[in-house]
């Protein structure tokens, strides 16, 4: 049977989601986790490849098991051998021939900016200690929305051929001493959400115009954009698909 | 002059907070940061030697520096070039024999237990997944009050020999899902509010009566009190100074 598997962790103390040769992944830790249960090995499809330190608040995953066992007996299992810093959240039995990346509707990412110093969340949020204009960074975000060639905001070390995504919204918010970053689109390239924020608080705290974010954007070049913010202030924060899954 | 530094962290990357030969510890760190400050080797005194990944927001050490520098230029400097997950709150300058560790009133640890797994709380939270009696844990709590012999609650590797210590009080709150438990008395032995924090939850998420507290307390004896809970819950909360320390 196929298991359509929710869930979440902190990327604090992983080399990312997707399985390399050597490194501790997230995907490695649920796979070990999961061929423990099945006893023979267990290989999953999940929806989102999330960077070094990047965090998850709701990725999906699936999974051919043969065993038989209900979804909350799964869910309790994968829990309690699991390491403590990812979280089985939900559990539903789908068709065999589901995949959930074909189905995702759209993701939002979240990004959390700390304009004060805090020992405590060095690992949750990046620290910019610069004076950031937050009526110019919402007028810089506006000329991204839509479908366009997103090269300028893509990692030149990517794979991918196909640089055009759409952004269907960017929410940015002050909540105390932070500046949090809601992105949302159909997809996103490797370290666009990144080099987005980077470009966002680099326009917002110089003498750039917002109108400046649109010639980034038109000139597809990496080289143009800003710097990429690091992964530890990133999170998958929504995963929706199409179909609509029941919870348990 | 001698400057009085008052500083927080989050221990979760540290073997502790007093040096040690070939280890990452909180003193290394700022007695590293201090020595390039004043381009030569600066020996520091604290008031309070945590354990490892245990967490501090209200820590005080001194040392001598012969710089022509203010409070705030200090504070700066060091918040500079420190580690993000050490933070110098506060600075003031001090007679030249004064030794804050002779100067604790009170000291306050608060130990944060989770009953429901977090993935983002791993190392703030201790996760006690055992249903625990509120009511039977605060009457238990009561028992620990006063001036009392807490070798029971010692660390049988500790290098004291006075197991003496006065606890003024203990504070239990349900906040959501945590269990958090405040502890302030004159001075603490080693794993002391560990050894409680673990006696407590024992007892009342057990069939063990509150008034067996009271025995182990009187046991004298290590291995009659229960479980040492682990570090990464434990913060030093409050370091009271008899002197009193204006702001800056």
């Amino acid at each position: 049977m196929r298991f359509l598997i929710n869930f979440s962790y902190d990327g604090s103390n992983y080399k990312g989601y997707a399985t390399q040769a050597h490194k501790n992944t997230i995907q490695d830790e649920v796979e070990r986790v999961l061929s423990v249960i099945c006893k023979k090995t267990v290989v999953t499809y999940g929806t989102s490849r999330t960077d070094s330190k990047v965090h998850s608040l709701d990725s999906y995953l699936v999974c051919d098991i043969d065993l038989n066992i209900t979804e909350q007996a799964l869910k309790k299992a994968i829990n309690t051998l699991i390491n403590d810093d990812i979280l089985v959240k939900k559990i539903n039995i789908v068709h065999d021939d589901y995949f959930p990346r074909f189905d995702v509707e759209s993701k939002t990412y979240k990004y959390v900016v700390s304009t004060q110093k805090d020992p405590f969340s060095v690992t949750y949020k990046y620290y910019y200690p610069k004076k950031v204009d937050m009526v110019k960074m919402k007028e810089a975000s506006k000329y991204l929305i839509g479908r366009h060639d997103f090269t300028s905001f893509c990692n030149t070390k990517t794979n991918t051929d196909d640089m055009i995504r759409e952004i269907y919204d960017i929410k940015i918010l002050k909540e105390n001493d932070d500046i949090i970053i809601y992105i949302t689109g159909n997809g996103f390239l490797y370290n666009m959400v990144r080099i987005i924020v980077g470009s966002l608080l680099s326009i917002s705290s110089s003498s750039e115009k917002a109108y400046h974010m649109k010639e980034i954007l038109e000139a597809k070049d990496r080289k143009v954009a800003f710097f990429t913010v690091p992964g530890n202030g990133l999170y998958l924060y929504e995963t929706k698909l199409k179909t609509e899954i029941k919870g348990e």
